[in-house]
């Protein structure tokens, strides 16, 4: 495990967990499914896994300050701030680059920050597992087994079998298809050949380098010539200078989708995204008539209250209702039917067309 | 109208439209129904009858301060401050002493801050001509036509015929009953012959003072007593000096059931006592799909949402849902289906048997 290192990209933003997460509070950093932040947790489950110097962030400098101050066991070279965000694409290349630099024998798992993951110790397993795939050059992508034929996912087509490697099966991956309309979504799920895409790859920083500069060759020359200045003076001068030109990509779309040697594990980890308030009900512990309480008051009065979410940090009293969301923040309040969650992100355009910024 | 008062008797606590009202922010201190608070709202719809100088408080000295400025037309020697609450029995007593000291002629209606009307000139029209039968020694009540078998109010059994007057009819009342069983109330109903008593009374205050006397002796010689030392620099603390001997005392049942020669007046004016969330339904605009928002933020988005009143001060939004009674304020949050009102009150005893008072 000398050489293999966990890069958290954290620079993301998103609304569709409005009105708690914010442009300046993204979901990573709220404390939605456990008692710490999204973020925190999921330094937490790697840490039995590699040791703090190998767990990198990268994230903007607007989250960088929260993030230091959730995890800080991390050294504080570890934390590798974009000068703007530009996608994940450079944001990968940016941290390829920076732990190449550092150890050219590096093999680095880009992870997300804002994902849930209930069975830790599997993910563990299979990621050192994918770890020792990529060994033999490949990018290794972790498959979630699809539940539902969700057009809100990428997917990601098995091939023939690789090996099998401690309890897990290694399929040489066909194809990457991003976000499908519903009809193909239910053939993909009718067909059993396909995984969900969970942005989670595995691959060695030489032959991501590589592949970058295969598919990429803008964000690759840039980030070879930011290489040189890595753990100098100059470092952050440089990589402003050069990231004013870089791109703006996705690493599933620019490079994974047009990638060789590809490989995909199959796994069910308890996996969810909790893009949506309802995606919460599936991974939260819930009392016996179903609901869920968070917030930092304990204090609570509960009456006739069935299959509900609420999300408040003071004395909140429910009498007689269910299936509903209740997000209450400083400066909003939002009552939601669970399955009417989705028309949230409806709300926040309406907003960002009204220019209620300070909402957002 | 040289002789004829108004005094609000507004000292009252109260928690049934918890988590808004509070122990020290009662019903009346609320701008419920109208953009005022409801003793802004019941000085305000009296000011065409009366000079100013003819309306009268009687408050406790907690929310004497309050009332002040929201009624700051009223001349200072008007709000009559009982040293401690002893229900309204000493209240009344205590108004009727200062009133008939200062004016021997005087005719006072007794009337609440808290209730809402939304017929006000009828309301006015029936008080004037309730002034007028008072005059021929009478305790006046104005009835409320009953809309349902309510168990929550005490009645009044309508007797013969006295007058007709204004259009107002006026009988001859043949007795009251205290908050009656649901069968009881039932048949009530059903005779044609009840009215609800609103807690609305006119009598001249020497007459009061005679009812007193014969039914609350104590009241009467504590009252009598303090009469000496009204607008003297010794009234308030001689008037705290007797006030501790004085009982409690409520007036419908210590005074009114036993009174002799009353009247009352049958009469809709859109009474309601605003007793519980559901309520406020009856006596709010409401927009087309049933619902109603108060707050001080004007900001809301609402989706898909029918009959569902919203008392918030910051931007809320609901999305899918109905029936619903959603409070904010800025230490609780309440979230209560809008038949389950009633509850209220329990979460108000659960708060008060786990001693939770900061929240009542």
């Amino acid at each position: 495990m000398d050489h293999y290192y966990a890069v958290i990209l954290a620079g993301g933003g998103g609304t569709r967990l409005w009105p708690m997460s914010r442009s300046d509070l993204p979901k990573q950093l709220l404390p939605l499914v456990e008692d710490t932040s999204m973020f925190r947790v999921s330094i937490e489950r790697l840490a039995p896994l590699f040791p703090v110097e190998h767990i990198y962030v990268v994230t903007g400098e607007r989250f960088a300050d929260k993030m230091r101050a959730d995890a800080p066991e991390l050294p504080a070279e570890n934390f590798i701030i974009e000068p703007e965000g530009r996608n994940t694409g450079p944001a990968a290349a940016l941290a390829m680059a920076v732990i190449g630099q550092r150890d050219p024998d590096a093999t680095v798992a880009l992870l997300t920050a804002d994902h849930h993951i209930t069975y830790k110790e599997r993910f563990r397993a299979v990621l050192n597992s994918a770890f020792n795939v990529a060994q033999e050059g490949y990018i290794v992508t972790l498959g979630i087994s699809p539940s539902m034929p969700s057009t809100g996912f990428g997917y990601i087509r098995r091939g023939e079998l690789l090996s099998e490697t401690d309890g897990f099966q290694v399929f040489h991956s066909l194809n990457f298809t991003e976000k499908p309309d519903p009809q193909t979504a239910r053939q993909f799920l009718r067909s059993g050949e396909y995984s969900w895409n969970s942005g989670m790859f595995i691959w060695r920083a030489d032959l991501a380098m590589r592949e970058f500069k295969r598919q990429q060759p803008v964000i690759h020359d840039l980030m070879a010539a930011y290489q040189q200045s890595v753990d100098t003076p100059k470092a952050t001068a440089k990589l402003a200078e050069l990231w004013s030109q870089m791109p703006r990509v996705q690493l599933d779309t620019g490079v994974m989708e047009g990638a060789e040697r590809i490989a995909v594990i199959p796994v069910d980890i308890g996996w969810s995204d909790v893009g949506s308030w309802d995606a919460l009900f599936d991974v939260l512990d819930l009392d016996v008539d179903g609901n869920g309480f968070r917030g930092s008051s304990p204090n609570r009065i509960v009456v006739d209250t069935k299959n509900s979410l609420v999300y408040s940090d003071k004395l909140t009293v429910t009498i007689g209702v269910e299936n509903l969301v209740v997000v209450d923040t400083p400066d909003v309040l939002m009552i939601c039917r669970k399955d009417r969650a989705q028309d949230v992100r409806k709300v926040v355009d309406l907003l960002r067309e009204t220019e209620q910024d300070k909402y957002l």
